[in-house]
């Protein structure tokens, strides 16, 4: 952490917005996703809540968060087509601003569907509607735009950054719109390097790196699944992030040299070793 | 969910108190845990709410539930030796409780670290100290104490219950303290059944079983993966709730059927099948 120590103290809350999450049938990955990308870069995490889709919750959630004062608050969810996304409508609701039909949103919704041959019915035309005034954010996976609010009184902004809850979505968009940022807020580099494993599963190298990331909130490690039952690798992608730019790099260097040798140890064979540095 | 509709409707919220999940270094299957047990017996989990190991946060966090007047507010985390376990105190606080030494909780205290051998520490004390009044709940699985706490005016009675963070010690405690009293409430029975499943992994099955649970909250199914990489093998736990006993039964054998014919179809053998009936 010491590297962080000089950044100014960003706060942020989360609020996952969906009723599958409140009957446990999904765990809130979008929530400890989010959590853990600001970690990285600085950014403490004050609060957690999640809600149905159910306006009077959303209103009432976003209200309360805006009342603590984060300089952002991370909504994800209900931002769909279907009648029970009513997101978008609930939050502009909290903040007080109409919904209006954001064209270039539309345009955006009306590319996706083209290229897949889809009609703009009033369901997806709904999904470019955003609060006025707001800043409308492209979805690269996805259909559903989302919204960059500012809100809050003279005295404190707050960020609301609406996002959906399709996790593939939601990462995508929230590593495009909001980590630039925060690093330049903060001033902050990030290191990153990457290796291939084969020859053991990715639940056999997951105790090693849970140890290892629980040491130091700078350092973020992501493994997938690669391959097949009978012949498993894993790709392993390790960012560190630093006021230094050379300190990044060598931490980043550490850790992913740490993997591979626990890897090896472990008897694989590593079959692909990215060193490019890449500062977002 | 018919055979639940004559319930009465419970709303419940749950509290997780942990840094750790605020960084994103654990995700949120306690809370996950609770919700879809909860849901099985009819019980509405209206919100989910995360804060730090932080006395100012959990104070206001469980201040802001009890202004909802939820009937169940289940806390979890916080309650173990260490410094930063501090969420007994904040949430007698939030109450305005005093914290008492309960002698039947610190002789289970006592009694569990003699059998590890270990000293009566003052910060092993600590656990013993519980709001006054609270009814002690004791930890079959680990050494921290719960609580359940009779919180609300005289218009409405909210139950706190406090449990550990240790999803093996929150699970047994829910089962044991909560469970049986919400059937006894909503007049529910739990029919339940078991198979052991050889020659597959429990991630082949998992896409089958979770499309199962999403079609009714009665269903509830926990698989436990067993045996080892080359000789896999899945317990599957099948419980149904219904306020009508054979139409439990009935179901949960029509679950553990499908269950059954699809790990077959896999290609696994089924090892073990137990039929009993168990009313909670």
């Amino acid at each position: 952490m010491s590297a962080l120590e000089n950044s100014r103290a960003i706060r942020a809350e989360i609020l996952t917005i969906g009723n599958e999450v409140l009957t446990g049938r999904v765990v809130n990955t979008n929530a400890a996703y989010i959590a853990r990308r600001l970690s990285l870069v600085g950014v403490s995490v004050k609060r957690i809540t999640v809600v149905a889709d159910d306006e009077e919750e959303i209103v009432a959630a976003v209200r309360e968060s805006l009342s603590r004062k984060p300089e952002y608050l991370i909504t994800t969810g209900g931002l769909g087509p279907t009648y029970d996304d009513i997101s978008m409508g609930a939050i502009a609701k909290a903040v007080g601003l109409p919904l209006k039909k954001n064209e270039l949103a539309l345009s955006w919704i009306q590319q996706k569907i083209r290229s897949e041959n889809a009609p703009l019915t009033p369901e997806r035309e709904k999904m470019a509607y955003l609060p006025d005034p707001s800043k409308e954010l492209d979805n690269p996976v996805g259909v559903a735009p989302g919204a960059w609010i500012e809100a809050g009184g003279s005295d404190h902004k707050t960020i609301i950054m609406v996002l959906p809850g399709v996790p593939a979505e939601m990462e995508a968009m929230l590593e495009k719109h909001l980590l630039p940022v925060l690093l330049r807020e903060q001033r902050l580099f990030v290191a990153e390097r990457e290796i291939s494993v084969s020859g053991i599963f990715e639940a056999a190298l997951a105790p090693y790196i849970k140890k290892l990331v629980r040491t130091d909130s700078a350092l973020y490690v992501k493994t997938h699944p690669k391959g097949t039952a009978d012949k498993p690798s894993i790709l392993v992608h390790v960012e560190y992030a630093s006021a230094d730019k050379q300190e990044a790099e060598r931490r980043a260097e550490e850790a992913i040299k740490a993997v591979k040798e626990e890897a090896q140890r472990l008897g694989a064979t590593i079959t692909r070793h990215h060193n490019e540095f890449a500062a977002l």
